[in-house]
């Protein structure tokens, strides 16, 4: 059942369906992890129902977003959200694959792309690899190479990939980054305690940058059970 | 001035001199980072004056811990340490260049290697770059890269590589394992404080092994200035 979700920053509202998928914490602390210079174009890999485009049209003051989704049920509320908004004229969803999305916005077209894409890697096992929230949470549709490669190639010289994804493929993450020319120059790590393992791992990758990374402090989610960190309460308002 | 050093550990005590090198908090962290199993063949690189394979012999149930160390000075410290702690049947100090280590012990001779070896990229516009200093700290007489293809032809299949590092060469640490066919398996950030960038990784590797990392919970040094965290108190003696 689809409903209407409050985002809680600049009045931004949200359609989402339960049985489909819903954003979570991780969409939320990669609006925050994105860094967008004042005007700069701006695509959204994985949009699904398009909460990372509609964060960043408030937290940025980025130029036109564009919006990719595969699935043409989420990329069609993801576009009634941004009417809803009245925000048609600055965030375009395109229904469409991402293997191809050289073809649809050509290439060294992007300063930013940001991308919260399937985790899991592999769709073997799956017992509807045709549901919609399998197709968000596993690669059945897309790999992390075919996101490494298409940024590579949708990002202008010295433009940034923004991603998070899981800790379990860290490396492999940075590998294929590197491999496809998107230097990894931030790091995030989210923990959801001081003393635990971490769940998130955020990163900034530079399309032909220099080598070297900068590994920021901890992002520390709770202090204690049920209760956000300050940094939490502070940057993202829970 | 050489002096003794009393290590608070099975009595062990360590020749230093503070002119040439003196160990740091990055070499003990690496030592109870370092898992052993009971028997296993070890070889520390870059051993310096030993530090390593003397906490080693403390920490662990090692078989036979080899050191290997290419300046002549600090290996005779070393070996002499080695000596005045009683553990000559035990740790071997060898002489040698790192780049020839496969052709000095044979190649897969050890289950467990470890190294904290020099951090710093290059040796250019070093104004001494034959200190004792600068060729423990500087990638003057070997690479990160020597370390990796090196302990790749001197570990056994399986066998496991654990080294401490600087963040800024994170990516390209995990990178460089990876082409080596040393798959990074495990990994833990060192941060001084909960709120600050960190400024040593552990990595664990292994030879021949399968995509896939953990990151570790954090492991911060001090809860306050001055005052050490209940991790570092209880597992170091801090």
């Amino acid at each position: 059942m689809e409903r209407l979700d409050d985002l809680q920053i600049s009045g931004l509202k949200i359609l989402q369906d339960p049985e489909r998928f819903c954003f979570g914490m991780d969409a939320v602390l990669l609006s925050g992890f994105v860094q967008v210079p004042d005007g700069a174009s701006v695509l959204d890999l994985c949009t699904g129902t398009g909460i990372l485009p509609l964060l960043l049209s408030a937290k940025t003051k980025a130029g036109q977003i564009h919006a990719l989704e595969i699935q043409p049920e989420s990329a069609d509320m993801a576009r009634r959200s941004v009417a809803l908004n009245h925000l048609s004229d600055h965030i375009h969803v395109i229904t469409g694959d991402l293997k191809e999305a050289d073809r649809i916005f050509g290439t060294a077209s992007f300063t930013v792309i940001t991308c919260n894409p399937p985790y899991i890697a592999g769709g073997k096992g799956l017992q509807n690899p045709e549901a919609p929230k399998a197709i968000a949470r596993h690669e059945v549709l897309c790999t992390f190479r075919d996101v490494a490669e298409q940024s590579a190639k949708l990002l202008k010289s010295g433009g940034k990939l923004f991603l998070v994804h899981r800790p379990d493929r860290l490396s492999e993450l940075l590998v294929t980054l590197t491999s496809c020319g998107l230097e990894p120059k931030r790091l995030r790590i989210v923990y959801p305690f001081a003393d635990k393992a971490p769940n998130m791992v955020l990163i900034e990758a530079s399309r032909g940058g220099r080598p070297g990374i900068t590994v920021d402090k901890p992002l520390i989610i709770y202090d204690a059970p049920g209760q956000y960190s300050e940094e939490i309460r502070r940057d993202y308002g829970f």
